[in-house]
């Protein structure tokens, strides 16, 4: 069977791709998730852009891999409580999908299968062990060990974002004070960035953005970097220490020393990978340190989809 | 094959044990190390004690597992670089100890056969998978999950002691400011414990300990909690909170939230155990905080050898 389904179902949009085993993505689209209306209807939607692809597809695919936010069953077959998805309790993936595509499918949560797609079809194909942390609008991770998904007791390993280097520092969205997400999850950082802009008036960052601070995005910094802005090359070296300190805690629970970083964040590049790379390796264990490693994903969103295809290819029949 | 021998190598003493598989440590014994005589001196007393225990037997023991400081290889063959052990680079073990004993042999670290140790003879086989966290001079850990040892990529995970929770926080010896052992650690503990006592003359800690700050250890601040020293309370209090940061590290990167606390620091007991759950609790993700359990492992030093017999019995011919 040369070709799976991968789908990522966002909060917006649900993105979905026939994905041929070893060429990757073949083809791919996307739809509006329209939340609102409730779960059957996103089921629908869902199983519409399945049955599109099939179409497409030269030989019958061998599943679905489905990537979601939520809590995921060890089974990958349920998904309970996302976030922004009004009246979804629990819901039973496999079965609705089958139901309505005669595909088998399996879900697994977005930042694994992006260590996934990584590693089969990106950067961490570098690496049979390492650690992918997402920066978005959350930070999240993945783990790869031997060329395995990591995932824990339950499912849920990889919680990056709600890792804490600071415990009397500042609150993200979690409970858990001076998290990582508190520091490089987009809104925060967006946050620290204005808080540092507006104090700095001859700054072409604060003409541009001091009445406008909720529109300034990482990105913003990063465009600002780029042009020599030393204020925003600041704030991007601040941020990658903080990634730095929270992939030493990473790295010495887990003895994994390759990390690879991706999301919309990360597309700051070296501005917050060098940094972080040079906090981590100055307190790393020596063992860890040795042969440490710290790259960026460019395969962006496509990962989660090609690992959710990855997840058809290599899990249904384990 | 009922019985297995259990080693446990420290700078100071060799002990060692006979283990019957389901009834536990049968005979032990105590050797001292003299690992200023070199490596070969040093194997020759363990193999005196796996010879001693071996006598003891009423049926030929399996083989024999060793717990040691140092750098242990994937394959539980050799150790590498033990601190306090001059001269001793790289070791094979196995091979070592079969010269002298004709027994096969595994080693593992540790703070890893602990667990092992908790996992088949103590507190932790009430959990499939857990976490221990050994608090003694250094913090160590080791991780089980699904019953059998997590080692990560190379044989080195668990390394709880250096993972920040203050990333400008305090220096143990690793290189990682703010880190578990630069609070829990017993040398780094006592001089916290001595910076607040020299700050109170009225107290019983400052008249029996203000010249004397060199022998204060965490039992005595125990022994003092118990006489109702509020100073010491809180001192115990304080160090209980960085444990539960810690934690809330360790289960959100692992999804792992039983967690098996053993070494002398932890027999200040429910004084650092009830901070450290409670701080735990307050700010673990929901899907951790559900079921979250702290314990306390009384089987103290024996955890380690009855972990380093087990490692014999199920690991030698895997």
């Amino acid at each position: 069977m040369s070709y799976a389904i991968g789908v990522d179902l966002g909060g917006t949009n649900i993105k979905y791709a026939l994905v041929h085993k070893t060429k990757g993505i073949e083809f791919q689209n996307s739809i509006s998730t329209q939340a609102e209306k409730g779960v059957d209807h996103i089921i629908d939607r869902i199983a519409t852009g399945i049955k599109e692809m099939v179409e497409k597809a030269s030989t019958p695919p061998i599943g679905v891999g489905l990537g979601s936010p939520g809590t995921i069953s060890l089974d990958r077959k349920w998904v309970a409580n996302p976030p922004n998805f009004p009246g979804w309790e629990k819901v039973d993936m496999t079965t609705e999908i089958y139901k309505r595509t005669k595909l088998r499918a399996l879900v697994d949560n977005d930042a694994n299968l992006a260590a996934l797609g990584s590693s089969r079809f990106g950067a961490g194909k570098a690496f049979d062990s390492f650690i992918m942390v997402t920066l978005g609008t959350g930070v999240g991770g993945g783990i790869i060990l031997n060329r395995d998904l990591f995932r824990g007791a339950s499912g849920g390993a990889g919680e990056f974002g709600h890792v804490t280097i600071d415990y009397h520092g500042p609150l993200s969205n979690s409970k858990v004070r001076g998290c990582i997400e508190a520091f490089l999850g987009q809104r925060f950082m967006s946050r620290f960035a204005a808080e540092r802009i507006a104090q700095d008036v001859e700054n072409p960052l604060f003409k541009r953005f001091h009445n406008l601070y909720d529109t300034l995005e990482p990105v913003h910094l990063f465009e600002a970097a780029e042009d020599g802005n030393e204020l925003a090359i600041e704030i991007l070296h601040k941020a990658g220490e903080k990634l730095g300190y929270g992939i030493i805690n990473y790295c010495h629970v887990l003895d994994i020393n390759k990390v690879v970083v991706s999301g919309g964040v990360a597309k700051a590049g070296e501005y917050i990978l060098e940094p972080a790379r040079k906090t981590a390796l100055a307190s790393l264990l020596p063992t860890f340190a040795e042969d440490f490693e710290l790259i960026y994903e460019p395969l962006g969103n496509d990962a989660a989809i090609l690992g959710a295809a990855s997840l058809a290819f290599e899990y249904l029949d384990k």
